[in-house]
């Protein structure tokens, strides 16, 4: 379930552009004013808004709010302000372009249904004029490069049907290339890149059952290498994308110096899908409750925007 | 352009399939008023037809079709019946299931539009449940594996732009490794599975400028090798499907025991496309019409009816 909250009745989007225009002008930004508004309506609200804004001020919000905001706060408004889609791809790019951020290609190709996947996909390439495979291959290369381009490429079958002798076998199969550290093996590719997800998570169910352990527990290699860890995001993001999440909050927010990037990106692409789930894990696990981390580990109306998208 | 002709005005579904009832009843059937009907209605007029026949006489026409006629005929209408996307979907169905015919596989991802191949994959999955790339990667392993499932997975960028200068740069760098038969190096796959076709045209176009030669000509491998031969399929798709179908056409036709599966498959997929473009140059090459030597490697009903897909 989503965090977002979004007033009933919510004003109209002349109102708000209104209350937003306000907000921006003059000296300093009323940045209060902003998040109010902002963090409480759902993606087709924002887009009314923003249409609305452009009717009636002849100018594009989301560059007004560039020129007014800053740090954090601004990058996790700028963010929240796309739709999913056009979200994610933007989401890509900028993971291809900040050096490598693998985790985020593995996430938009792992995590949503074959359709949105392709959404994106389509989007990303009106917005820059290549397709994500050619981006991503031109920036790897070796075993990474066949799993990422394996995994952004692929049109998974996305229907329910599972074939129980099939995940037997391939759980089998996996057990057996795995434990002999043989993890860029070209079956382990095959199985990950094009099998559908609930057969996926049938093999992975198998591989638990039979083997006494998770199979991501046994994808740890000694040199901490890059493969590997690409590989295990992938897995868990296909086994469970609640709990993927959540650990990311825990890791963002645990180790000293915040990882800013990544914990807004976490708040502000799931706040309109599930984030409830992520947060009710995440209050079992820290033994603490998301917003009190969040409080703690940020500042300012950085702090505030989150704490709102999580419904505060 | 076609070679279908659709007569004008065309009689009403339902008089099409009242003549296709009595063609299908009583002893024998009469193939030529089958030929004659079928072999004139472009694929929206057989949807029509076939519905009409299914309310009309409670029976499926194509099964009807199935019991009535045989051999490479039956064959050839089967697959005649079928919308393009459909068709395409059961080819590849067709190619896998049968051995391994990768040329079929080439032919679908490498010659329609991005959109094509994402509706035929989409056609693929609707009809067996399991995604084209999870087949094709099963029925596969090494190199040629890597290449088909690339090929039938990516999507591509659909633009027109082409980047002059990395079309200089790769043009270079296929020419380093194919040089030394490098030919599975992994730029090789990246390059060909990746970038959009008007860029690859552009790199090919390059390549022969400054080489001398045709990529396809410096990809010859002394031992005959399969992955070298895919390769070689890809390219040629890729850069003219026209001259591609028109030597698939010649071999067929040419060597001991033609090829009927070949030949049926370039005339039943182009004859509401482009076969007019590759009986062009078809016949400045082989030096006889295409007609000629249909008429002359074939016979019968089956002979009759690529004639009429001809325009004949």
């Amino acid at each position: 379930m989503a965090t977002l909250k979004v007033p009933s009745p919510v004003p109209s989007p002349v109102e708000d552009a209104e209350r937003l225009r306000k907000a921006c002008q003059g000296w300093g930004t009323d940045e209060k004013t902003v998040i109010s508004i902002l963090a409480h309506r759902d993606a087709t609200q924002r887009l009314q808004i923003m249409n609305t804004y452009e009717e009636l001020y002849k100018e594009n919000l989301i560059k007004r709010l560039e020129s007014e905001l800053s740090g954090d706060f601004e990058k996790a408004v700028y963010r929240w302000m796309f739709n999913p889609v056009d979200r994610e791809a933007f989401l890509a790019k900028y993971a291809l372009s900040k050096g490598l951020d693998f985790r985020v290609l593995i996430e938009i190709s792992c995590i949503g249904s074959t359709s949105h996947l392709l959404a994106v996909k389509q989007a990303y390439q009106a917005c820059y004029k290549r397709s994500i495979e050619e981006d991503v291959a031109s920036k790897t290369s070796g075993d990474l490069r066949k799993l990422l381009v394996g995994l952004v490429s692929t049109y998974r079958y996305d229907g329910h049907e599972v074939d129980t002798g099939l995940a037997v076998t391939e759980a089998k199969l996996l057990h057996d290339v795995i434990s002999k550290k043989d993890f860029n093996n070209e079956e382990v590719l095959r199985i990950l890149t094009t099998r559908s997800k609930p057969q996926l998570r049938a093999i992975f169910n198998r591989y638990k059952d039979e083997y006494g352990a998770a199979i991501t527990k046994n994808l740890t290699s000694d040199d901490g290498d890059e493969f590997a860890s690409a590989l295990r995001i992938a897995m868990r993001c296909i086994a469970s994308s609640h709990n993927y999440f959540e650990k990311l909050l825990r890791t963002a927010m645990d180790k000293p110096g915040t990882d800013e990037d990544t914990l807004t990106r976490v708040i502000v692409t799931r706040a309109d899908t599930d984030l409830k789930d992520i947060k009710e894990i995440y209050e079992k696990r820290a033994n603490k409750s998301l917003e009190q981390a969040i409080s703690k580990e940020t500042s300012g109306h950085y702090k505030n925007f989150l704490l709102a998208l999580l419904g505060n």
